[in-house]
């Protein structure tokens, strides 16, 4: 049987949506030999060359490890504005990674005075404001209260931004959508430290304050501090990395990014909001009609195709794993559903178990492309029933000079030369 | 009510076993106040001081992050046995993590001739021996395929072999057992290239061998192949490193490490196991009357406190939260329980959710420690129903010749000064 005839039956056989997305179980096991991946079916021991690091012995052992030398392109991408030392942002190459942690040298960061090198021995947190019993804690008397972890992503509320705009951006999903990370997170529930500061019957907010030259600073509901919040000190089991908030972070489990305060060293308990900078000049979003919304938290269900994307040509008519992420600031993701046809016709997608809430959550998908040209996109339902909008819906619902908190269907058009690029649809 | 009161009306009002083991409950309400561990409680705004690092821009962004340089203590600790270059292994701090995702910069290492540098386009992977359709995989072809994730822990199976020894070791639980971490594995299921190459009905095991310079190789039964070992690609998101195996290594959940090939460039489909180095003179177990079981793979259920463990100090009486991690090849973890009193008491620990099969748990208990010397010791139970035995009666079963898979209960003596070591009890 030769390989197109072989795609064909394939197709036929497991199709769920149109233009060949297939049932993933044909893939798992007679479709990948018909779809012809493998490099020889000839091969025998003699196949394999003894290659050169296989004559010496390797290198020794490291205290602290470092990724391959062939891997130095898997970085993030930074954008400082001028004029601005240290305020910008660093992104996360979602396209380069698979699975749903991002290791710690990858996480993304978003800095409004550069990263700030704490003396850990010297950094304090300060519990006051309305409260029986204000409290200061060292790293260490913290270190021995009860900790908890957990598994969450973290979003920049600028993240997808450039989706507003009229024409889409000719880049890749870094730089689209690479201010979102996920990580275990370890540290102590910010509502033990608040129950034992006694907090004042007329309290409803707080304000967290971080220790960088900027002294970034948001309100944040005093529910929310009771609910889920940590005093994060640990980020895939290590002491946090200073760019994400050395010795300590807020972590405001599916809020945005902002509001989960870096280099922690002030919560305030308040009767209402501070009204800070980022909470009014910033971080607000702008409506059509010239009002602004304040105070979105958590971020909207949506998911985004990681693989293929721009930069990752595909090579020829053949089977391919369609995987990206999804997540939602309001729980876990129910279904992400994968669309080959421009959104025509859509088909849910696996995925990856155990599905939690607040975290990243990898969907995959099995797809014989033809090699036509065609759009590939990808929408998140999470557990409360909201469905990712397209991108229109988005807009005309919200207009575009929102900024903040994009989460419309992203689309990649595929070339018949394999090409991925950002498109509309 | 002065402190020393508060902390005794606490013992009894929580007491659930032994010399201070507490209800978490008490630790996460009313407790932590009375264990006096704020640092004040006469704290405002102006106790803070603005910190040097408050007052000018901080650093800029980099490609690839790393951790504090107040944190160059948190490292891995080498071990290479003299004349032989790359020999050894490398362990992980558990005392200074926490969590269970092992970053990927301190993963524990064993290397049999050092760490071989790949060139990954270079890199083949061979499927032969008892298949109809021998294959070859580039990085790129296999890069292809439908891939899973799963949160799995690696353990060396020397992992613990000290305790085997008459004395306990004066050492911290890097020396005693680092040679365990976790990370979430992302790559192809074996079955599905060995479904693809089209197995013959007398297979029943497969080789597996490395690209290092030892060309390291190892036996494993076909079922397990088939059931749910990976080609894994990626570590905790990214490639996996040089030293784990960049640029894929064979993950199979449970098993003991050294089966869990690095640099795996070869699987070949066989009847019966090919009796490598590695599984006749080394990695099976002498027993006292001088027979040897070959072929334990999966690593029985274990658990070790870390904190507090040797070189952690205690810093006098009050409430701790007593951490460790459990594990077990078998599944998932059922239970830890936790004795202050050198075993004569025990009450269960809780459990990090989620918990995952063969993937590190985290367990934790409150304690209240009132200063007089004890042995603290952790015992887990699996969803087999296998308890962790005590050292002597795993040493009564086994005898000390052994060498690999010491999985006995690990006991700390607490002294009045608060210190930790490590003891035999």
């Amino acid at each position: 049987m030769n390989r197109r005839i072989a795609l064909a039956a394939i197709a036929r056989a497991g199709q769920v949506a149109g233009n060949g997305l297939i049932d993933r179980r044909v893939f798992l096991t007679a479709g990948a030999a018909a779809g012809g991946i493998a490099l020889t079916d000839a091969a025998s021991a003699d196949t394999l060359t003894v290659e050169p690091w296989m004559k010496v012995p390797g290198s020794p052992f490291i205290g602290y490890g470092q990724p391959s030398r062939f891997e130095d392109k898997v970085v993030r991408v930074a954008a400082n504005p001028p004029n601005a030392p240290g305020t910008g942002a660093a992104r996360t190459p979602l396209h380069r990674l698979n699975g749903t942690i991002t290791p710690n040298g990858l996480h993304f960061e978003r800095s409004h005075s550069g990263i700030p090198d704490i003396d850990p021995d010297a950094h304090r947190l300060l519990i006051h404001g309305l409260v029986k019993r204000p409290l200061v804690f060292t790293l260490e008397t913290l270190s021995r209260y009860p900790m908890e972890s957990r598994i969450a992503f973290i979003e920049c509320g600028g993240n997808g931004l450039q989706l507003y705009q009229k024409d889409p951006a000719p880049v890749n999903v870094q730089a689209l959508h690479g201010l979102v990370s996920c990580a275990e997170w370890t540290g102590v529930k910010l509502s033990t430290l608040l129950d034992e500061s006694g907090i004042d019957a007329t309290a409803k907010w707080i304000l967290a304050e971080g220790a960088d030259a900027a002294g970034m600073s948001r309100s944040v509901p005093l529910a929310k501090a009771m609910d889920d919040a940590l005093i994060a000190l640990y980020q895939n089991g290590e002491r946090i990395r200073p760019s994400n908030g050395y010795p300590m972070r807020l972590l405001l489990p599916g809020y945005e990014g902002n509001m989960q305060v870096k280099w922690l060293r002030r919560i305030k308990v308040t009767e209402g909001p501070t009204m800070t900078k980022d909470e009014t000049s910033k971080y607000t979003m702008l409506l059509p009609e010239g009002k602004s919304f304040q105070f979105v938290f958590p971020m909207e269900a949506k998911s985004v195709i990681t693989q293929p994307s721009p930069g990752l040509t595909m090579k020829g008519p053949a089977l391919y794993e369609v995987s990206g992420l999804a997540w939602s600031g309001y729980g876990k993701i129910a279904k992400v559903e994968v669309s080959a046809d421009a959104g025509k016709t859509w088909t849910p997608a696996a995925l990856q178990q155990p599905v939690l809430p607040m975290a990243l959550t990898r969907f995959r998908m099995a797809w014989r492309w033809d090699g036509g040209p065609t759009i590939l996109q990808s929408r998140a339902t999470d557990e409360t029933g909201f469905v990712q909008p397209t991108r229109a819906e988005l807009i005309a619902n919200r207009g575009t000079k929102a900024f903040y908190h994009f989460n419309g269907v992203t689309s990649w058009g595929i070339a018949e030369n394999g090409e991925v690029k950002h498109v509309y649809a």
